[in-house]
């Protein structure tokens, strides 16, 4: 690629970013398109726009997400997203250190100046994003990129002396980024052990889940042997237990009385227009009952909907009481009086055979995956190592494909092998762009196939609620992206050449890394700024779902109801922008002494990036789920493997420079480990389990049990009439025992 | 080494065995020796014979041991001894399942009649012994040894088809020892459950030791910090807390006193002895006070003692009021007023920075390591890898000097190197005696020099508790035998002609091993039997105790504290027993099919060791601790290294026969570790933690706290005096809390 096409691609991805957020400063003051923008304001009953004007400053969005305070993101958003900002800080910081590296060689009295400048936001993450980008602007409006480029190791001469200054640059950015690693964990343990020990009562900070129940001795119901257990042990505080019941037939059919309430709500709401337009009679709806409703009966709508519902109400309710009589299984949540004793009780062992009577956290009741519940220990372990296996699988074998993708989408290839494009592809115009952007595109919809598999996997694993499964996930695609992505595009260019002296000698892979990095860095270049200037603009202006919305809005939603539905906004969906993120860091930090240009590009991604979502949390996304920051463990981890990767590129690249005191740098993937294992030691358990010391804190009153219990029935069997029939018979079921059997 | 040498050791080993055997017969008849003999009976109050006659049959104590039960040793000497019997019981099964595979290549006829004889006492191990000595007895009076060596499997033919017979054996005996570790396991589970659930008051149960605590605010006691922090976590149940001291110095007067007060009671004694034997005045004794008594002024004993005690009685009181207030160190015992609190306690993190305020069960006040306490998390961990850095440095070179010594001890090599011994040497005699034990002799002094060393090692570590430690330095022998001398004899004689080999491909150490095993099975055959027959016999007669006893009581032992310190039994001392046994588990298994001979003799060991044994623990070793069976997961994980070990060593050994079926091996080696991996999910957390439904059964009566409490005070704080003023002092500080400034 040549510079041309490069600075193609960087204009039109710049072009179509400026457009994307002048669009954004139109629309968002559209008072039809307030639920897109500010759904989650709405949503919590706020004034969309804060001064209540419309006439405000198009830009004023920037100035509110730079002065928001991290209480205003756990307030509208939760914890995790405040952790996922911390994180997006972070990220920021390394890639402001990384750009002082390629300076070193140059000019040793340039560090002296430069640190002074950039030491001050990395200290500060939440400025670091004015600042850096001001910085790269610096450093390209001083001269041609290729003056940027002549910064890097490249243009060294082998052996120099001046190497030396590069090597203590990795061991300054390594430093800095364990700095920083640190301070950011002691502050998500903080913000963790906050929101932990809010004096709000949250129903999953009384409860803990319980599996692997033995079989109940002959002659007692589970429930009653759930109750005795428990109140043995725990005499003073244990409420009540409530067992999981297999409700996949009760879920059924509360689903399709929930669609015929839907329909028939929909059905009266045409009705009722009908009135107002045409004739003051109306004109009743109908509908074909056979299939998708294009065959069948011509029936009336409101009539035939009544008599489904009344039909299955009864069938509900007999499913109901059923279900909790006979589908009992082998796990239950058990409830105590106490915060203390819930986060104890959830870290201790309880039975002398440890894989019966196992107890977690009980997850929040809107993220438990009820059907996982009744998987087995054994059985869990088994999936999990299945799962892995498959994932490993999966990993190595898709970097085939991507290694043909990379190969095929050089335009040269292309016309070699389909020739019938070649005059539509030798346009100039046409050429640039697609030699641009081909490759980045198949890339990135390649990419967004795979996390809705991983997450399946992560499911069958048996995790019990949805936060974990998508950390799980999450892992499993940070594997895969650096794997593939990085390493294969990387790799794949000249893997055919330069398989055989792989196979001579397996150690030459670290070399061959660092040699076959420097041809491949315009292509992740483009990739990055793709991806920032792109995937951030379409972010904020949100164009997709407020061109959904209003299709919706005019052509199928009838009732408020369809009507919420259509604008109801997502989570963040941190779990796969998290190994997205990673895939930028790590290709910022192995590309920072190759090309150097890439530097400004990572301070751009997590510049923008933490300033575009951080509107979009305060004002858009509503969290689908609260696990107190328990992934930062994760990031943690992983911003530690990127940078071990970085420190084993640069070792295998100063072998290449012929430098005899490469060896020093051997040194810093062992501190790196040690770092990671200090960390871990230190704070991890904090993230697995809740220290009593956090739950010990008062609350603001004293819970109401039966309100907590409450929130953990699922809905399809939540209907008050069964609550004060049924629930109370399971509860005291002694006397009544007999009924049962 | 030829026939005659092997049967001259073999002989005198046995005859030395049976006059020990006699010699015990008599000398425990012998009322005088009774608390050499039966000293654990005497301590807890019973008769030293259980019919109260002497007049009873020499071998008695055969059937007493044979007819005990389990239940016996638990009340007579812990859990502890219980779960070595246990150990030893499976071991002697495992031996029993081999004795079998020797005899499978030649008449599988024979396996089926073999296997009635022998399942019976495979699942009954405990009658074991019998069965498997008769056995042993048949295998030898068939004829002489090389007809059994002769069912051993080098006598097969390359590739012939009766290896399958062999391969199979292998399968048999993996699966019957899966099957005896998984029973024993389960087993050892049970009972540790239930003496941690007996009903009787044990003070470790309703405490817990807390270590790394931070430090305290200003102006805050260490006592009321702690205090604080637990009574806002277990507002109920908290009881008090004990601070842990810095008591060298405190003990080092408290040494003094007594030392003293021993001294006073002596010449007391003697003067009183004076009295009776010379004039009715009697004679004051004498002594000197300077060094060891052999120089400086001869003064009046009792008056100097009873001066002394005088003086050092308010020092001792001075300094612990000044321990008690001033040397507070990081770490302090906490107590609760119930077990399932206080074993909760014990698994739950309690701080969000998990390196302070770590909690563990409190071990029983006199096995505690009151040094160890107050090291800190990390320096832990530091302390814990740099030892393990020293073991593996120690078991990689000290395969050194023990191939020298393998390699020394052979009698030509002396010859050559000592000729001034030629003379002596050469006499028939002297020789046979000479070329039978030196190199076993050399190997177990050597052996036993080791044990201390691992032992201050382990201590090293941090551990806080005694038992804990010893298991420590337990684990590093196991590891040292086995590297050093099973492997080191192994392939040390072969390892010199071979190194050139081993460099060239390293995969060629399992045939190495395979191919040097048979050279050396002589060597270990006389090294298993001098260690049972001569071991066991010391062990039971007791002669080198009995002979230092009545040496003491005649010319040193003044007192009657004096005289039962001299009789005082230690404990079993399993620690250093388990790496034995282990040993002989595994020379057993990697020879049962090279030298089949090896067998008879590993059942014998186990089958003498368990009644000799049997017979100590009932009668003579008081427990030091009780550790409710905390060693047996290192026992099944250390059989099961064995085990892999031995199937690693047959296959590499099936290579050598070129058995093409071969790999059909290398399934078991991965099933072991499934195993294993089971094993541990299943069972080992109950170990670790005490489970809270086991900790939750009723007790007897309501537990005295005061006592629990009292239970942990060193002996060096404990006076009542100081007990009445400084502990209640320091607990209820708060309203005096200036004095203490």
């Amino acid at each position: 690629m040549d510079l041309t096409s490069f600075l193609t691609s960087l204009g039109t991805s710049f072009a179509i970013f400026v457009i994307l957020m002048f669009l954004f400063a139109w629309l968002s003051r559209k008072p039809g398109n307030t639920v897109i923008y500010y759904p989650n304001r709405i949503l919590r009953g706020l004034d969309p726009w804060e001064g209540g004007s419309k006439t405000r400053n198009p830009f004023a969005w920037i100035k509110e997400a730079l002065t928001s305070t991290e209480q205003e993101v756990i307030s509208m958003s939760g914890v995790d997203t405040a952790v996922y900002f911390v994180f997006l800080s972070t990220g920021e910081a390394v890639c402001n250190v990384v750009i002082l590296f390629p300076c070193l060689g140059k000019n040793l009295l340039g560090i002296l100046v430069l640190s002074s400048l950039i030491l001050l936001p990395v200290l500060l993450p939440v400025a670091a994003t004015d600042v850096g980008s001001k910085l790269s602007i610096n450093a390209t409006s001083n001269g041609t990129f290729s003056d940027l480029d002549k910064l890097s190791m490249g243009h060294l001469q082998e052996k120099s002396p001046r190497l030396w200054a590069f090597l203590i640059g990795v061991y300054w950015v390594s430093f800095v980024t364990y700095f920083l690693l640190w301070k950011a964990y002691k502050h998500v343990s903080a913000l963790r052990a906050n929101a932990l020990m809010s004096p709000q009562v949250k129903p999953e900070q009384f409860a803990i889940l319980v599996r692997d129940i033995p079989a109940a001795p002959a002659g007692q119901l589970r429930k009653e042997q759930v109750d005795s257990y428990f109140k043995t042990v725990y005499p003073d505080t244990f409420y009540r237990s409530l067992v999981v019941t297999n409700n996949k037939k009760v879920n059924k059919i509360w689903e399709e009385l929930e669609k015929y309430k839907k329909k028939l709500a929909r059905a009266e709401s045409i009705y009722a227009a009908s009135k107002n337009t045409g004739n003051a009679e109306g004109k009743r709806p109908t509908n074909k009952t056979g299939f998708l409703g294009l065959c069948g009966n011509k029936v009336d709508s409101i009539d035939y909907y009544t008599e489904k519902i009344n039909e299955l109400i009864p069938k509900l309710e007999t499913e109901q009481k059923a279900t909790l009589r006979e589908k009992q299984e082998n796990a239950a949540l058990v409830f105590f009086t106490n915060r203390v004793t819930a986060a104890s009780a959830a870290q201790t062992l309880h039975a002398q055979i440890v894989d019966t009577w196992t107890v977690t956290e009980a997850p929040e009741p809107r993220q438990v995956l009820w059907p996982n519940l009744k998987i087995k220990f054994f059985q869990r372990q088994v999936r999990q190592y299945v799962v892995y296996i498959i994932v490993a699988l999966t990993v190595v074998f898709y970097m085939i494909p991507i290694a043909f993708i990379s190969a095929f989408t050089t335009l040269d290839n292309l016309k070699k092998l389909l020739p019938f494009l070649k005059p539509v592809v030798n346009q100039a115009a046409i050429k640039t762009v697609l030699e641009a952007y081909l490759p980045q595109i198949a890339l990135i919809i390649f990419l967004a196939l795979l996390p809705k598999f991983l997450f399946f996997l992560s499911k069958a694993e048996g995790i019990p609620s949805q936060s974990h499964a998508i950390r799980a996930a999450s892992g499993k695609y940070f594997y895969f992206t650096i794997f593939n992505v990085f390493l294969g595009v990387t790799i794949g260019g000249t893997l055919f050449s330069t398989f055989k002296t792989i196979e001579k000698d397996p150690n030459s892979i670290v070399t061959l890394l660092a040699t076959s990095l420097p041809g491949n860095a315009t292509y992740f270049l483009t990739f990055v700024a793709l991806k920032f200037f792109v995937g951030y603009g379409l972010e904020l202006s949100r164009i997709v779902p407020l061109i959904i919305f209003h299709i919706k809005r005019k052509y199928l939603c009838k009732t408020e109801a369809e009507l919420k539905a259509a604008w109801l906004p997502s989570d963040l969906g941190y779990g796969t922008r998290v190994p997205g993120d990673m895939l930028i860091i790590t290709i910022v930090l192995c590309y920072s002494v190759i090309a150097p240009l890439i530097v400004p590009f990572g301070v751009l991604y997590f510049g923008i990036g933490w300033l575009v979502l951080r509107n979009q949390a305060l004002k858009v996304y509503v969290p689908a789920y609260e696990s107190y920051g328990r992934m930062w463990p994760h990031m943690h981890v992983r911003v530690l493997a990127s940078l071990i990767l970085y420190q084993v590129t640069m070792f295998g690249y100063f072998g290449v420079k012929k430098f005899v005191f490469a060896p020093f740098l051997i040194v810093l993937p062992i501190l790196s480990l040690l770092f990671g294992f200090i960390c871990r030691k230190k704070f991890y358990r904090a993230f697995q389990d809740v220290a009593l010391e956090v739950a010990a804190h008062e609350l603001k009153e004293l819970p109401n049990m039966e309100q907590v219990y409450r929130a953990f029935i699922p809905p399809s069997l939540g209907s008050e009439k069964i609550d004060d029939d049924q629930f109370e018979d399971a509860q005291s079921h002694v006397s009544r025992a007999g009924s049962f059997a």
